[in-house]
């Protein structure tokens, strides 16, 4: 008959690795079938009972909790017996170097460092990360479990004054060639990477590294820098150092799909930069496999060898450096017969340009309220059955569409104007007889209003088709619009004259500092520590305590004398 | 001052081509400045009004409507006077060859005819597919607004008599070489096609022939084969013709994206077909480019140069013959320290296994419950706050996941456990060191209870990392795993063990009898007539007007004495 015993140590801090060791020592101890040593959370509760540890207890979720499962009486009491002795052999194998017992005490040792990597517990970690800014130092934040509104005010903070918060929540960085929190050895290559997912970074940088190519920097953002609330803040930072970086040819972005109010605003941005960009959202549904300068990969490992694969041709190819010249003001107007043609272009379009309205959404905030009037960005599917309910499909019946092509073309708002022309049996036997008269009426009276319309026009069909592709190919270039043979290179087209960048606000950050030999003020866990000392680069450790031994009203006083 | 003068017909029916001539003859009229010739349907009504073409009338959907815009009263009036003469102009213009009124004598003119293809309105299509289902034909219908109640009813019946019922709604298709609907000319080829998207089979179809290649089949199933409710009945027919088909070496299978219980019954059917499929559902998030047979295509344009370059493949590369060998019942639990290869592997997974649960789940009715206790297919994510609060991350600390490892294995309905490995900085020193173990415990008490379970281990890093990667997998290989370097490469050999293809009911489609040379009879629009004549194909058409005139009391009648 086994006997469970346990302990309660109110309101006493331990780092996490000294519990972990605590435990595994207990349960070590002959005599002992299991021990668990917790902080007193619901979870952590929850966690001993399903290891059939549980135990009645007060203790609340700032007490250790000691809990030891004997096989019999006497073997429990012993190991409960022995838990100061356990403590205190590991507090001897600590290394007795000197350690600042603050912030400030080993910015003065170690005056060069320009990073604090923080893993303290996360309900003092955002205090820490504060006074790290205010010092002028890049923060690296492994801490989870931090309030959304510290997250806000820190990175706004960072921003303003040109630094980067990383986390909270980050797992992973490689600066320089060096390692933060967790991360692979891997050579020094053309590829760097910005990312809101942590084991992403580290199995797209672990893959370049095994398909014989390199990073040149990781930056990790944390996994809520891509909401809606802190708006990718640290990933259009990184985007921006990255984009300064000469040895950085190709850029990696990697994150769980964020809100399509955030992947239009970093997409916009990233179509700016001259660079080859890979994408993988995880989980988000990409419209092609390339559109202008972005790449979209589908998994992690599909990412890695896209971005090889690209460091590894010419630099620069294919890439549009085109962007912005000739940028339009105005907006898009969609007029299709295609159902799933419009479809496509709505799920690129969307990625780049924001707000944009459909009568076949993808989204229901997409709707367009009267499908008679477009506003903003709006793209028709006019073989949707409200436009074909007694009478032909546009396909055969131009009519309605070139009554939409008059219309948008009379809109002052209108700078681009998209349309499908799908050929083949069943479909009208001379669209560009039809439309091609109307592209050239439409162009004329927008030069009158000195403006400069664009019409695109996707085409669908082959040469055997009867209508004959290249023969209405030319006749609509004639007219004066730009045809394409997919929809995805008529929307490359647009979103490279219509995407509105998402400008940075606040202070670059300064990448001459960014890129000097890495020194590190490790707060937290002595795990990075250890592993940044291993990689060879200058760091520090503090030896922190929770301010006022973690009592909160004390803590809260503190801060307020500061 | 213009006039605008209208016209009601009421209850007359006329075919939609007669309405566009006659309303373009109109307006070609002199003194005539636009006119419209619609049924009055509200929507058609709305768009006279965005034609400036409103009139006050009481005609209502069944009527038709003539409004006539001349730029002075006698003008209008005059336009209005020669509809008639119009009207019989265009009935003199039809060939005067002898046309059957009804189905049954249309079949006694073709015998040999498998196909009839349906254009009438929509709420008389039903009727005429059921006729033609019974009388032992494929249906091709293009008649949109058809009740989902009819969709339903007309594909069970199909599917218990081995026939096609492709559509309502059904765009385009391809077969044995000739254009049904709209269709474009393509060279025959290797790639057969199937899919719930019109425009987008066109799209797939002319890239493969611009490409160099060609088409077997492309077969149109309607845009709502893949709702829930219909669940895929024409798609599930379609790949099993292709899958038999020997001169189909390629699949393809395009729709826009389908609800995800489709999406699992679909590719669950994919994987036992042994050749390459090429999937590209619209705007659905692919968690990789390819797991097992499976390729996922971003786009109409990749769709087409994945399939071509497949083709161009020697035969069956890629593809994985060992589906259904070593099958496996049960379920898979996975237990991972890093969150985004927990993502990664849920997105695959969820594709080919359902239900599936987890703590991070990315639908919510994917939610486990109790994250302490899996049920069916279940991923763990364990660096997730409630398994991290006051305690290491699991990627420094393998406590949990191993006493999760112990609790999944003890469990007799588990057959396949997943975990990952990620090495690197801050990570355990030696996971395999721990991990090692308590594999070869789980597998050897498996085995006691005559269980076949497997193990699959995740590895991220690289060989320069500290715990060294070889080493690391081997030790694990030994202890009985089977290790992995990504997430994908895990998955695919799960679900090839794992996932249960949905079996098709009812009486397969005949594949000797749908390639015989096509021979259809069309009801409805003459256009789909003449183009399927000029494809030197046979066919009949149908003299077909509206049973009891329209009146769908008296077609009720009618039907119940049938």
């Amino acid at each position: 008959m086994t006997v469970t015993l346990s302990e309660v140590r109110p309101g006493a801090y331990y780092d996490s690795v000294v519990l972990m060791q605590l435990q595994s020592a207990l349960a070590d101890l002959s005599g002992v079938e299991d021990a668990g040593v917790v902080m007193a959370t619901p979870a952590n509760c929850d966690l001993l009972a399903a290891s059939d540890l549980a135990v009645e207890t007060k203790a609340g979720s700032d007490d250790l909790l000691i809990v030891v499962k004997g096989f019999d009486q006497e073997s429990a009491e012993d190991a409960l017996g022995q838990v100061d002795a356990l403590l205190n052999r590991r507090r001897g194998a600590i290394s007795q170097e000197f350690r600042p017992r603050s912030l400030d005490a080993a910015i003065k040792q170690l005056p060069e460092s320009q990073w604090v990597s923080i893993s303290v517990p996360g309900r003092f970690a955002a205090g820490v990360a504060k006074d790290a800014l205010n010092l002028g130092r890049h923060v690296f934040m492994f801490s989870n479990n931090v309030a959304l509104e510290d997250e806000l005010d820190l990175k706004n903070l960072a921003q303003e004054i040109g630094l980067l918060m990383m986390g909270p929540d980050c797992g992973t960085a490689i600066i320089n060639g060096v390692g933060l929190g967790f991360a692979n050895a891997v050579r020094p290559g053309p590829i760097g990477l910005v990312g809101a997912s942590g084991t992403g970074l580290q199995a797209i940088t672990s893959a370049i590294h095994n398909l014989g190519s390199g990073v040149s920097q990781a930056i990790g953002t944390g996994g809520r820098d891509l909401s809606l609330e802190v708006g990718g803040t640290t990933i259009l930072q990184g985007l921006e150092l990255l984009s300064e970086d000469e040895e950085t040819e190709i850029i990696v972005i990697v994150s769980k799909p964020p809100k399509p109010e955030i992947v239009t605003k970093l997409l916009a941005s990233a179509l700016r930069i001259n660079k080859p960009i890979v994408v993988d959202f995880i989980g988000y549904p990409p419209a092609a496999r390339r559109i202008a300068n972005i790449h979209f990969a589908s998994g992690l490992e599909d990412a890695a060898s896209l971005a090889v694969k690209l460091a590894g041709d010419s630099p620069n190819l294919g890439v549009q450096s085109s962007f912005g010249e000739g940028r339009q003001k105005g907006y898009l107007r969609g007029i299709f017969s295609g159902g799933t043609l419009a479809y496509e272009a709505l799920l690129g379009l969307q990625a780049f340009v924001s707000p944009i309205f459909s009568n076949a959404p993808i989204y229901e905030y997409q709707r367009l309220s009267d499908v008679w009037e477009s506003k903003n960005h709006t793209l028709v599917d006019m073989g949707e059955d409200e436009f074909t309910q007694g009478r032909l499909h546009p396909m055969m019946d131009n009519d309605l569409r070139l009554r939409r092509l008059a219309q948008e073309a009379a809109d002052p708002e209108v700078s681009v104007i998209m349309l499908d022309v799908v050929l083949g049996t069943g479909s009208h036997d001379d669209p560009a007889a039809e439309l091609g008269p109307a592209i050239m009426a439409a162009k004329e009276s927008s030069q009158k209003q000195n403006r400069n319309l664009e019409i695109l026009v996707i085409m669908v069909g082959t040469e055997e088709d009867s209508q004959a592709l290249i023969e209405q190919e030319e006749s609509l270039t004639a007219a004066g619009a730009l045809v394409f043979q997919s929809t995805i290179e008529a929307v490359d087209y647009a979103i490279q004259r219509l995407a509105v960048p998402s400008p940075l606000r606040g202070k670059s950050v300064e990448l001459e500092r960014f890129k000097r030999p890495l020194s590190v003020i490790n707060v937290g866990l002595e795990i990075f520590y250890d592993s940044i000392k291993a990689q060879d680069a200058e760091v520090v450790q503090v030896d922190w305590r929770p301010p006022a031994g973690g009592n909160e009203r004390m803590m809260a006083l503190l801060a307020k004398m500061k």
